[in-house]
Order: structure tokens, then sequence, then C-alpha cells
């Protein structure tokens, strides 16, 4: 099994993203459906960003790009009611194909309605290691937070394939310490059961205000999968981050080895892109 | 501690090296150890390939490499009588620089005369995993080679810090699983004593014979120094290589953040250049 890869570029917050979502301008997003497809996405992520409050506008969003792709989604927000308007269109869009929320933290007010209506709506979760007394900056933390959300998430029903948990990437130029820790608690998580849950990253956080944000990234992202990691929401459109990963693939004996294995990759993407239309 | 990077550009299997060691030509040999000096090199790797087996043209180019530069060198070949006349040839000329024996196995019959040459010189040897039953499959037997190694070295008076395990780098495309096997070893090597010795590879291996090999080579090294590598014999003049390494030690909390931080890492090179002529 390869790393789930969810593509981060449906974002309210890039500007032409934001002011198509406020004109209902299908294009912009259409052309960045396709590139994320092409670019081998396994998820699309799907985050209105500051560009809107409005939970039709969500809904809009939502159908939108469920349309456009057979790819499942990532619904990504931080309102309970928007998160609920975002699914239902989802499942009257395209009926049972797997969805993911994003996110939870592991906060009772927050975690434990968010799970029942992913057991309502048969969706899986990203459950990020924080709660009310906020980011945890060492690793047992991050497992006690991360064992938590993912015993919630068993006893609401979901099946362990449907929770990822997302032990908080952070800044490397502010808190340099917390990458090692970070590594560290993904390589523990993987063992906190047989098979484990998903452990997934925000990877454009750890090169948050740095110069070298595309080295960082892809450096990063090959150490974290070194240690376990099997998803991470990136920007796929990222060519050289696609090489290192599809190569960390091949090493890790996720991928057969073939000269042509980079292709072989790229010809993944292609090929769904083509199956849609 | 950041890694150790030990430049494997001094080897007679280069054609202008071989044909340098038998011409006793210094121009070739001298461009390479300045070349891998400004690449950050911290060892030089010298080894005659198949250029020569004479041990007075090995005494030649390790006295030609000491003398062009203050860095301490990686002894390179495979017999006894070679090991002793270069080592001699060292220490008549730069004193009680550091030096490295490149390599031993586990089989008594090499490894212990070779470890009472070391500790008759001073020097520090890497271990490789191997013995007469050839080279490991799995994780178990590295390890079991690496502290029988470890051990004998402690043994004959060595130092932690003189010590290098080498877990054995196979050809992705010819043993792909063994790239898992070999991450995994070096993360519990690291834990064979506190603080434990050095784990080193001959990185180039991974990608022999494949077409995509400086990204195989610095995916798999990344991985590897997330595991715990400090060591490893490469060709410091990539620079697309050393970038990724530097990325790696940052993330490891092992050079403090800078956002020039690439910039830090080359002038470390240009800094160790200067102060030689």
């Amino acid at each position: 099994m390869g790393i789930i890869l969810i593509g981060e570029r449906i974002n309210g917050s890039f500007k032409d993203v934001g002011k198509a979502i406020l004109e209902k301008d299908k294009t912009v997003i259409h052309d960045r459906v396709a590139k994320q497809v092409a670019g081998g996405a396994d998820y699309l992520d799907v985050n209105m960003g500051a560009a809107s409050r409005s939970p039709d506008d969500f809904a809009w969003l939502v159908e939108v790009v469920a349309k456009a792709t057979s790819l499942p989604l990532s619904i990504d927000c931080n309102r309970l009611d928007m998160f609920r308007t975002g699914l239902k269109a989802y499942r009257d869009t395209v009926g049972d194909r797997p969805v993911i929320i994003n996110s939870t933290t592991a906060e009772d007010g927050k975690l434990i309605p968010l799970l029942e209506m992913c057991s309502e709506y048969k969706a899986g979760i990203i459950g990020v290691v924080m709660d009310e007394r906020g980011s945890p900056q060492d690793v047992d933390r991050r497992l006690e937070l991360g064992g938590k959300i993912f015993a919630a998430a068993l006893e609401a029903g979901l099946a362990t394939d449907q929770i990822f948990l997302d032990p908080i990437v952070m800044p490397v130029k502010f808190m340099q310490d917390q990458a090692k820790n970070l590594l560290n608690a993904i390589q523990q998580m993987t063992m906190l059961s047989d098979p484990p849950p998903h452990i997934s990253i925000g990877l454009s956080n750890i090169s948050s205000k740095s110069e070298e944000r595309k080295l960082i990234n892809r450096t990063f992202m090959v150490m974290a999968m070194a240690m376990g990691l099997d998803a991470a929401i990136l920007d796929v459109c990222d060519e050289d981050l696609r090489n290192a990963v599809a190569t960390a693939e091949l090493l890790l004996g996720q991928e057969i080895y073939s000269d042509a294995y980079l292709k072989a990759y790229r010809q993944r993407g292609a090929a769904s892109s083509a199956a849609q239309v």
C-alpha cells in the first residue's frame, strides 16, 4: 500500500479560488481539480478558507468538485453546521463514495458530535492531536491524544481504515525541536494497533515562512514516510515532491521497482484523469 | 552533531584517478581533494580500486592526499599488508591526525588482525556486517554481526567514537526488500549502546544500475538519517545530495535553523578549503 496523497489546492485562501467561490465560477475550480488528478492525488481536500462563511457556498464548492472527479474528497472546515451541509451535499451528489472529515481535535465538545456525524454519513475522520490545552510539545502527549481520538472513533463505529491521526506539524523555523518529536510520534503511532490507523500530516506547515520551502517539504516528507507516515495533505502539483514520494515508496517496497518507476508513477495520475471526464 | 560525510571520489576505479596513480601525477588527485573539501567532506576516502596492487603506490596515494588537506582520511582497501603500508605512510606524514580503516568484516581471520593494527596505530574502523556466510538478508543477523564487531573493537581498545558499523546497502534494483530491512537495522543499531557506535553506509550502492541514481541516493540518505544514520561514504560533490543532507540535519535539530542554512552549509566547506593551502 502506497501513501495516500490528499491534494491541498482547492482552498479559498488562494485568491483565484476565493474569487471563484464568491462568483460561482466553476472554471478555476475545474482547473485545480484536473491538475491535482493529473498529479496523482488520491483525495482532494475542499476548504473555503476565509473566502466565505456561508454553508451554501461550501455546499456549492463540494458539489462542483465532487462532480468534476471520481476521487473521494476531504471536507475541510471548522464548524459543525458547515461540515454537515458539506457532507450532505456530497452524499446527495455522489452517493456512497468515500469521504473524510478534516478535521477534529481531541476536545470532547468537538470530537463526539463530529464522530456522531461521521457515523451517520459513513465518513472517515482526521483527528488532530490537540485539545483545550493546545498543541502538545512532546511525543507522549501526542500519543495520549492520538489514542483518545482513535478509541473514540472506534467506539463511534468507524473502521480503523477510516481513522487518520494527525500528530501536528509545526514550522521548523519557529519550533525546530518539534520536527524530531513529530518523527518519533509518527513511528510510535504506527504501533497503536495492528493494523494501525492512518497517520497523516499537513505537510506544508513544516516550511511555513522558510525560504527553502519545497526542499524542506520534500525532505521532511521522505523522513516521515520512513517513520511510517501513510497519508498527507500536500501540493500534488509539486513535481519534485511527487518524485521524492515515488522514490520513498520504492525504497519502502510499497511499489515494485522498475527503471521507469517515475514514469509509471506519473501515469497513475494520467490514467485516473482519462477515466473521468 | 551533524552527519560525518566521507568523500568517495579518490578511487582508482575512476579512470583519471587510476591513470594519475600509475603516472604519479598529483594534479588530478589534488583537484579531487580540493573539490571534496569545498563540498564539505569531513573525511576523504582513499581507495586504489583496481588501478594497482602495489603497496608502495598506495602509500604514495595516501601521502599525496594527506598532504593536500587537513581532513582525516579513510584508508580503503582489502589487504592487511596494504592497510599497514597505507597507515604507516599516513602516520609518517601527518602524525596523530584521526584516520579510519575501511573496512573489515565480522570474520575472525580478518577482524582480529585489523583491530590489532587499529589499536597499534590508533585508527578507527568501519565494520561491515557480513562474514564467511555472506551478506545478511534480515535485520536480526545484521544486528548480531554488528554487535560482534562492536564488542571485538571495544575489546581491542578502540573508543566507541572510533567504531563505525556498516549495515550493508544493497541495490534497490536487485534486492528491493533489503532497503527497508536496512532502515530498520540502522535504527536498531543506534540502540546497541549509549552513546552508540557510528552507523555508516556506502550510499551509492543503493542506486547501482538504476536510472534515477541521484534521486534514489538522496532520498535513501534522508530516510536513513531519520533512522539514526550518522555517517556515509558518498559523493560530496553532488549538490542536490548535499542540500538534502543539510535539510535533514536541520529537521533533526543537528544544525540551528536559519533562512540561509544552505548557504551556511556551503560555507562550512569553503571555510575549511581556505584554512588549508
